[in-house]
């Protein structure tokens, strides 16, 4: 079996560190493994199936013999680097939102369109977290009735924004419960045991980029510009986990014992869905696991063909990391 | 200017006491006031204007005499006493959810329906905590162009189940931050950082009491049951107020400036919408704000009238207590 070439970009971070744990636990096919950082993490040591390994600061020339550049450093490190990586004959599959809507740049979630890992001009990008795991769960509602248009509300995790957040959320609270001054530094106001319907920058139509990111990729990866979705994306005061309450509007009638089926059979999607039992999903059910769980499963009357779903990953591995590596996989499998 | 005989059921619980604090700060027109609870309860003492009251068990002759009875004390004890007081001639508003659906009782929020007030027979029912503001804050809409549909995610703060919620949330945040077990016992999983997509009990259609709540209830304080409303109720680890995504559809187009001066002139409502400021409404804004804020407001571009909001309240004051006594002000007004 041809084993390859490695480097992972921003190895440091909380989704490089969940790149490095996949790696190992697939058993990806890596030859040499080049763990490559910010000048500040330059010399940090860190394992990866047994092996120590130092991290190196990225330059252009930190590409030359690489076969496969997984990148999760920031859009500024994306735009700079991965085109050096590509023109030293590198496929990079790009964690970043900076490559994401270039037209030469293929968009993919394997469960979706795996097809269009192979027009890649030296690039792939791994779409926004809250995207992934909305576009795994209705590819299957799609294929079959097809879908009209999206009305999605996001619960998403402080890892999404990084190791400081997390830190800062667990700070926070720290100081709450022991009723200490909060400081906020990541955020602009106190997250712990609070909601701020704010991800990332505001447009002025008054949207923020998140949930920009949220209309734009799913046309894109699903391929059809008529899908309609709307967004509102908020942060809670949680760990690990993105959970999203979905209002979908088919385009055939899809009766809820259907979706269920069709969600049961799709691959990497896992229906959590008996109430009777109390079983739905939640954020603390993902933080082992890397399914996209769908529950809550029921018809919304007040249109003829409407569904609502919730829907629940991990944004660290299927939202991010998972999902690079998965378009790795089917790349180096041809 | 007349005084009431007043009597607060459910006294010492985490609405009951808001009650207590309500009455003083408004300096609501009571000559006697009766705290009532359960049997438990009995004997313990709370301070209301600067007198101390012993709380007393609950019994159909506690009622003698009481003009107004404002009852928080759970759906069995409304069911149990709110017809004993009011054949004694008092005038009970009930927070419970026991009376909110009876064709023969109001169900109120000063802001939308006042009228309704009037046509008690003795029992007039507040809302929902969910349901109160998004009413207040939709009805200056629905008066200026109308409302089709409404498509509602919500983000419901712990204390809506009681103090005892309040107190799992915190002593699992403190267990988790310390790595030790987490109980739980109020809930049924874990809901220090996590979401729980569950509040109030399942029904067979999948839906949960609290969701068909802000179903029926806004077509009924609304006085118009055309209106549609899909709603998916989550519970997240907050420890005060409530926070609401809201899509709708609206009869006539209401453009985002329209809206924000509508909802501006609207009482008890605020619009907290900069988002070049970073203003925002926010869970920890309304600790201490008695106004249902409203912002994010946005157009959804994907059908012809449509609008995304986020709005926020104080669940205990606003969505409780607070809209309970704007109740009995309005009555003893006249």
């Amino acid at each position: 079996m041809k084993k390859y070439n490695v480097a992972v970009v921003g190895a440091t971070g909380a989704v490089g560190r969940e790149m490095l744990s996949i790696l190992e636990e697939r058993d990806f096919p890596f030859d040499n493994l080049k763990l490559l950082a910010s000048e500040r993490s330059a010399g940090k040591k860190m394992t990866c199936k047994g092996k120590e390994y130092t991290v190196e600061a990225t330059t252009p020339e930190s590409f030359e013999g690489v076969d496969i550049a997984l990148f999760s450093a920031g859009a500024g490190a994306s735009k700079k680097f991965a085109p050096e990586a590509a023109k030293r004959g590198a496929v990079v599959v790009d964690n970043s939102s900076q490559w994401r809507m270039d037209p030469e740049v293929p968009l993919v979630v394997p469960e979706v369109n795996p097809e269009d890992i192979f027009k890649h001009k030296g690039i792939i990008a791994n779409p926004n977290c809250s995207t992934i795991q909305m576009v795994a769960a209705l590819k299957p509602i799609y294929d079959k009735v097809g879908i009209e248009r999206i009305v999605v509300s996001t619960y998403q995790a402080v890892s999404g924004t990084g190791k400081a957040a997390i830190d800062e959320l667990r700070e926070q609270a720290k100081a709450i419960l022991a009723d200490e001054e909060v400081k906020s530094e990541v955020y602009p106001y106190q997250i712990a045991f609070n909601v701020l319907p704010h991800i990332d920058i505001f447009f002025d139509d008054g949207y923020t980029k998140e949930e920009i990111k949220m209309v734009n990729e799913t046309k894109k990866i699903m391929g059809d510009d008529s899908i309609k979705v709307t967004a509102t994306a908020a942060r809670v005061p949680v760990v690990y986990g993105h959970a999203e309450s979905l209002n979908i509007e088919t385009k055939d009638k899809l009766t809820v014992s259907e979706a269920k089926e069709l969600l049961d059979n799709a691959p990497g999607v896992s229906v959590v869905d008996k109430p009777e039992e109390l079983a739905y999903p939640m954020q603390i059910d993902v933080e082992n696991n890397d399914e996209v769980l769908v529950g809550r499963i029921r018809e919304d009357n007040t249109i003829e063909k409407g569904l609502n779903l919730w829907i629940v990953a991990n944004n660290l591995r299927k939202g991010a990391a998972l999902n690079t590596i998965q378009i790795a996989e089917r790349l180096v499998q041809g």
